[in-house]
Parts: C-alpha cells; structure tokens; sequence
C-alpha cells in the first residue's frame, strides 16, 4: 500500500508487452533491477534464476515467470546478462528516457522533492514547478522557476510535460488535480494525504509518507510493548 | 510495494490490542484516520460505518471489523465520534506522541527530507544527522549540524532516539544498517533502495522513490501505447 497503480482497461496490444500483466510483477521488476544493479557493481556480468531467486528470497520460477511476461531473456546454461537484462528492464519500464515533469504545489513537502536528484537519476526532469500562492510565485527554488497554477496548461504545452507531481496539502488536492487532468498530463505522482479519484487514462501513483511513519510507529510501539 | 513491515514474533499481550492483527488493516486505519480528519475539517461531528465506507470505498462491516480489532470505539445510532477516534488511532498507531529521530544519510535525499516537516507533524522529530562523509560533518542544515556516524551510539543515548531515518546510496546501507543496529534504534524507514536483513526486533518500513517512480513510468507508457 502507500501506492496504488490505476491500469488502463484496454491495454496495449504491441508485443512482447502482455495485456494482463499484473500489477505484482511490474513491482517485482523494480526489485529486479535493482539487485542486477548491484550485481553489476559488484562486478558479477551473468546471474541465474537460481542465484538471483536466492539473493532475493524468490523461487528461481517465480522470476523466470515475471521476466518472461516481456519477452526471452534468459541464455542457456548462462542465464542472464546482467547489463543486458537492466537495459530491458528499464526500457520496459519507461525509465530509459526522459519524461518531463511538472511539481504541483511549492511548499514544504514540493521544495524538499525538487531537492531531490532521485527524480532525474529515474530520468524524471523537474522543468516546471507551479502554486496557488502569490507570495511563491517568482521565487526560484533548484533553478526552477515557481509559476502560476493558473498557467499549467500552456507550462505543459510549451514544456512537453507528461507527468505531475503533486505536493499539495489535502485542502488543495481536488483542484490542483482538476487543473492537472485539465491540462492533459498523463501520470501524476502523488504525495498529497489524499485519495485521488483520477479518469482511467491516468497513470497514478501514490507515496503517502504520513502512512508510511504511521505504520513505522505502530510497529515500533509492538515491539516496545513486547 | 515500496514499503514493508518485519512483525515481532511475539507480540504484546497488553489488551485490547489483539496479537494477531494483519498488517493491511493496520495500513487501512491511516486511510480511515486521513478520512476522519478531513470530516472534523469539513465540521462533521460523527459518522456512521456505512457513510465513512461510502466516502472511502469499503463496506461498513470491513470498516467495523478492522477498528474492532482495537476495542469498540462506535456508538448505537450515533456511529464513531470523529474526534475520538482520531484521538483513538493516533494512539493505536503511536503517533500522538513524539519520536527523536536521527537522519543517517545527509547526501541530496536526505537533505531534502530535512526540510520536510511533515515528519514533525507526525510526532517523528529529527534532532540528529549523521553522515561518514567528512566534508559534511559540521554542517548545519535546517538548524540539525551534521555528525559522524561513528558518534551515532552516543548521540541515541543523549537524545534519546529511537528511530532512524536511513537516506543514504545503496552501497553504503549495509554499514549504515549496522552502526543503526549496534546503536539500539528500533524502528528504521528506509529511503535507501535496497531490501535490508533487519533483526526481527526492529520496525523497518521501506520507502522506494525509485520504485514508485518506475512504476509510474510504466502506467504512462501503458497508456500512450493504447
């Protein structure tokens, strides 16, 4: 949980990408990215599922499942590349280019992300930041320019913009998405408190770091308690 | 699911928390606590099951069930009290207390996490921050001046910490994780993107940026290929 994926209903029918891939697995491909990269540091080039079922706590089937959703990648008596099976991940999870983004809502939570060089290193560029808060606008913050909400479709026009992030408190959520939808951007990622009701065609993704600390402290209190 | 819980083996006997509570119910009183709390804001005094399951997707009988789990806090005809049980969550949850934390890791993440506020509001106070590069130690960001890790058992002993704030790159979690350890912390959330063997005695909730970000990526890709 603190995330939720709305999928499309009528998902792409262009192979290898299959149309029922759920939700589960593309989570799992993170995980597998990761551990191909760090066995790349550490300067291992080919893993088996095996092996990397093991270094991961998964049945070497279970990922050998997962990847082959997207297509052979698999030697062998190899197994995998590592680079290899990194380039594919990432290019099937769209992290191998650049998605422009837009921040919605500069305060406290908003200026902390656009400190944040995780964004672009997953090859999501801040090149706009946009408030409601006349006392905001003007100021520039990472070198972003903060901008008027009012002015999002035209940031978005002008900027090529595909994805929002969305970093306003829970009073403000329903009509900076409203605006967002407006402007026809295609994914946001939130971090507002909030539940979005979103159309289908927008890709959502939700970071709720106020569960997050939540959940952290109710584990914390069972083991004092214990 | 960029986050996760370790669960003590054995939990606290002390009523009226049950010892075998699921962690998704856990998870789902955060969205019931967001929901009350934007009730009280909207000045509704009370509310039935039905209607806080119509607001948030869920059947009344879920939503009976999952706060029954921490003692009957609903009233005949009358439904939950939404100040009470905000009152009553924070209090299951922990977070209507305060908890010093120390940052580990003060790289761009976890400086960007400094100037979140949103952990204070939370009751998770960060009065320390360590780091092992030592062109950082001795600077002072958001009023917290950076140590040495090497000094983090001292400092969880003079302040008190008991949570860990970990933002520090994956190939320094492993000897960030056990100087945390070795200091007695007992709840960590992780913003580093690595899985971490945790004895079973420490809360440790992930959160996974990149994870969320590629996913996302992925659900825009989904439906600019429809």
């Amino acid at each position: 949980m603190g995330w939720q994926i709305h999928w499309l209903r009528v998902l792409s029918n262009k192979p290898p990408i299959d149309s029922k891939i759920p939700k589960a697995v593309v989570s799992r491909l993170s995980l597998y990215l990761r551990e191909l990269q760090q066995l790349i540091r550490e300067g291992i080039p080919t893993i088996s599922s095996t092996k990397l079922g093991r270094r991961l706590g998964f049945t070497a089937s279970q990922i050998r499942k997962d990847i082959a959703y997207f297509g052979q990648f698999g030697y062998p008596g190899i197994g995998y590349k590592c680079e290899e099976l990194v380039a594919e991940i990432r290019s099937i999870l769209g992290t191998d280019r650049t998605w422009p983004v837009v921040l919605v809502g500069c305060g406290n939570l908003g200026q902390a992300l656009l400190g944040y060089r995780g964004f672009s290193t997953q090859g999501f560029e801040v090149v706009a930041a946009v408030d409601v808060d006349e006392s905001l606008v003007g100021n520039t913050i990472e070198g972003i320019q903060i901008d008027r909400l009012s002015r999002l479709s035209e940031i978005v026009r002008e900027k090529g913009v595909r994805v929002a992030i969305l970093a306003v408190p829970s009073e403000a959520a329903e009509s900076a998405v409203e605006a967002i939808v407006d402007a026809g951007i295609t994914g946001i990622l939130n971090f507002a408190p909030v539940t979005l009701a979103l159309p289908k065609n927008i890709g959502l993704v939700e970071v709720d770091l106020a569960r997050e600390l939540e959940q952290l402290a109710f584990s914390v209190l069972q083991k004092d308690e214990s």
